[in-house]
Formats: structure tokens, C-alpha cells, sequence
């Protein structure tokens, strides 16, 4: 296949080529988006809180009852690395897993079998992410169910791309007028060196980042008020910031046509977590 | 395959056994729910409003910007319907369009090609739905775009799931305590020989079953408001139905603990509309 994809695939138990890797059309993640998904970054040969993210999987399946058992993940990705030429690389890892094949009916069948698929793709990230991000924002439109990692995304693709027409990094999101995470990441804002972030419920999804971050600001005594910020209070913010599987924490230079900082400039507080995180990455810090 | 599953599929310009349909892992569809449906039934060899249901799919891919000629669909129907041997047969057809294939990014690919699929299934629909339907209510926790038909539908198929568990013919959603929609239905009560049901705004798919009858509402001088109803004042309504392409208009008989009727009881006005209903899929009453 073109460039983009990933060497190989692993679909209920094969390893395959990626333009060999197909599913039936009846197959529920394609008619329903009737699924979980899972993003883990490999660095230095361990994945960084992949147990964590194999949990999040795992509790996924069972708030939308797909009867998959997910100890099997964790004994099939080296199977995976391996055939993709990864096994000592840094590299990003796709896990979807859906209700299986059969005919199209909402409810739940009977007895369809899961579809687990996985994929790895080279990806070495920066050990800290430099990025001076400029965000939009938009109404956040999507279910109330953010706390369940689904491939139904539709409204997370909207509003992600929202983003990339305006040549923003990302898209932050504002439900009754309170920013609750964003298109692919979570928000974090700083006011009085303390620490501002939605608190995980239904609204947002609960980064494995996010967690992190959270662990790290406890370390740092750094205090944390778990709260949505309004779209007023932003102004107001002194520092603002995105994390993420992929976006790690990357500072928020602009959102809207609010500046938080002028220049090359960072917060205080963010280069402080962004520093104390690199430090999770090379293993000198809390569990991994 | 197994029962249940269509003859043939149409996928992409070929038609192809169910069970050599596949589509690529990395079909936005797949991975996303980046995509557009629509369900027609055919009866006497013409699809009920299949112009409207035409429309509407392009007006979802347009809504998602999919870039589909969707005039294709149409020439295309026929010799799907040939080669499932429904030719002369009453059936249903389920279209979907994908985003198409592509390396996973959440924002729109620059260059993939829709993914075009169809099926067909033997169906004879009732003349009158006569199910004495027993329908559960939930929280209408999806997103807030339910003008899209897309297939994004993880919250249509748990809130579907909910009724099936409690064998119920279907789950009524409340919105801040007012009646938006059903599963995969549209909900009108009637009041005093007042028809109501809720606006078609982005908190409902306006289907076509439900413009019907309201353009049948019309045609029989029955005054309609379209308007949310609260779940308090349930109670106070004299008629109840569910409108939807293969659920026709089907009676509620009972919602949570409040019965409308007892024994075979269907309320005046919604037996009227399945009669008029009725002689529009015979071809005798407005356009078709």
C-alpha cells in the first residue's frame, strides 16, 4: 500500500500484509461503528503505561458488553512487532476491537465473534513536544458518552478537521459553554499555579496522558482543581496546555484570538510537566 | 453465509457473494464511522419515497463533505436488485457511503475515494404494522447532530440494545426531559386530534416514514405541532405511534408503566394514518 500505512496487520490471529487486511462488510465496525479502540506510544522498548491503556481498553468492552477476553492483547503484540520490523523500534500502536460480524441489526447479536485488529507504525517522538499549538474552538456537540474510547467518531473527525481548515492544531471544545477536553486530546489550563482540567465523567475521555499529568502535578505539589473552565475564565488563564497519546503535553500558544504568550514563550508550569514527563518516558519517574 | 445475510453486495462497481464482501481495516468506515447511510423498502416494484431517500443521502455527505456523486446510486440500484434475483421481489435496501480508505488521521484525507456499498433482502412489510408496541424509555445521551444519518450510531445501537433486553419493541429518548426520537424511529402522540412530534432539528433524523405522515396529517385536516413532549405529560396524551421505514407506523400501546390502551385497543387518529399510510404504498394517495 502507499505511503502511511503500517507493513503489517493483525486480524484474529493472522498476520497479514496491509493491503491484505480486510473485514467482512458486515462486520458491526464498519455498519455501526460498534467498537473500542486503544492508541499506545512505544518508547525505548516499553510502552508507556501500557497496562494502563490495556486496562482502559478492557473496561471499554465491558461498558458497551462485548464479551472479548483482552488478556489475549498483551500476549499477541510482540507476535505483532515482530512480523512488522519493530520490535526494537519506537513506534505507535492501533488496537480496535468490534462486536464481530453479523447481519445488520442495532441490538447486540447473539453470537457474533470480535473483531481484535492491531497494527504498529514507526514513530519516534520528540522528547518533548515544542509545538506553539494554536486551537479553535466549537460547540461540543458530541455524545455524552466521552468516556467510552469508541470508533464511532464521527463528531470527533468533524471537529478535528474543523481544526485543520483553519490550520489549527487542534479544536477545544465548549459543552454549555465550558471547555471539556478536545478533538483528540485533553485540555489543561494553569490560574495561580494551580491546575485547571475537566473532571473525567461522561464528558470527556480520560487520557492515560491526562493521568500523568495529574500523577505528576501531585509529585510536583502542585495543586489540582479537577473543574470545567468557562469560555469567559479563559482570558484570565496564565498557561494552557494539550495532552495526549501522541500530543504528550504541548502548550497552547493561542486559542481563538487570545495569545497566552507572546514569542517562544511557554509556561512556567507547563515546561515543568513537559520536563517531569519526559522523565516518565525515560523511566525515572513513577511506575511504566 | 449463514441466514440473515443478503445474496449479493454491491461494493464499489462489483457485485460480489456476501461473503467475499470485504472492505479494507483502514476504510474510514471502519475505523471511524466516517460515513452515511440510508434503508429503503421496495413494494410492487417501486421504493416508497425513494427520491427523498436519495436526497437525504446527499445531503448527509454533503453535510460530512464526502465528495460522492450520489447520482450513481440510482442507475446502479437496479442491477443490484437483478443479480440478487429481487427484481420482481419485495425488498429492502441498505446503502452505505464511506469516506473511503486511508491512513488513520481524525481529519478528512485529501485524496481518498468514497467507499460505495449495497445489499438487498427479501422483505414483505405488513400492509398494516399491527404490533401493540411496548416501548422502554432512556436518556438520549447521543451527540447533537442527529440530522446525520451516519453510521457513527454506538449510542442508537446501546439505546436499541436497552429495548431488546427488556423485550421491548423500542427505547424512547428523552432530552432534558422532553421526547426527541426512538432508536431507530420517530415518536408522535396525538391530544385532543392535535398530531405532535418533535421539530426536525439537529436532535432528530427527520425521517421519511415521519414526513409522510405529516404530509398525510395535511391531506386528512389534522392540525400538527411540532413540538417536544415533556415526559410529564405522557400520561395526558390519547394516542401514541412509531414512525420508520420498516416499522411503518407502528402503535404504542404502553410506555414505561403508562398503557394508552388496553387489550387490541389503537388509538382513532393513528389507525387512520396507517390506513391512509397504507393506500400510499399502494399507490393511490400523493406522490410516490
Amino acid at each position: 500500500m502507499k505511503n502511511g500505512y503500517p507493513k503489517k496487520v493483525y486480524l484474529n490471529g493472522e498476520i497479514v500484509d496491509a493491503a491484505s487486511a480486510k473485514i467482512s462488510v458486515f462486520d458491526r465496525g464498519f455498519l455501526f461503528g460498534d467498537g473500542i479502540y486503544e492508541v499506545m506510544a512505544r518508547i525505548n522498548g516499553r510502552f508507556i503505561y501500557g497496562e494502563a491503556h490495556l486496562k482502559r481498553l478492557d473496561e471499554g468492552l465491558r461498558k458497551i458488553n462485548i464479551g472479548f477476553d483482552s488478556a489475549i492483547v498483551a500476549t499477541e503484540i510482540p507476535k505483532l512487532l515482530q512480523a512488522s520490523g519493530l520490535a526494537d523500534e519506537d513506534c505507535l500502536l492501533y488496537i480496535q476491537i468490534t462486536r464481530g460480524v453479523a447481519p445488520r441489526k442495532h441490538a447486540y447479536p447473539d453470537s457474533a465473534k470480535p473483531t481484535f485488529m492491531m497494527y504498529a507504525t514507526p514513530s519516534v517522538l520528540p522528547d518533548i513536544n515544542t509545538v506553539q499549538a494554536s486551537v479553535a474552538t466549537s460547540d461540543d456537540f458530541r455524545w455524552s458518552r466521552c468516556d467510552i474510547k469508541t470508533i464511532s467518531l464521527l463528531g470527533n473527525v468533524m471537529v478535528n478537521e474543523y481544526a485543520a481548515q483553519q490550520g489549527r492544531y487542534e479544536t477545544v471544545l465548549l459543552r454549555n459553554g465550558m471547555v471539556t477536553e478536545a478533538s483528540h486530546s485533553n485540555v489543561f489550563f494553569v490560574k495561580d499555579r494551580v491546575v485547571l482540567t475537566h473532571p473525567a465523567n461522561r464528558y470527556i475521555l480520560n487520557g492515560i496522558t491526562r493521568q500523568i499529568v495529574l500523577e505528576l502535578c501531585a509529585e510536583l505539589n502542585l495543586q489540582v482543581r479537577e473543574e470545567g473552565v468557562a469560555i469567559e475564565a479563559i482570558q484570565k488563564m496564565d498557561e494552557a496546555f494539550l495532552t495526549g497519546t501522541t500530543t504528550q503535553i504541548a502548550s497552547i500558544k493561542q486559542l481563538d484570538d487570545h495569545f497566552f504568550y507572546r514569542g517562544d514563550a511557554v509556561g512556567e508550569i507547563t515546561k515543568k510537566l513537559q520536563v517531569a514527563f519526559q522523565e516518565v518516558k525515560n523511566g525515572n519517574r513513577i511506575r511504566f
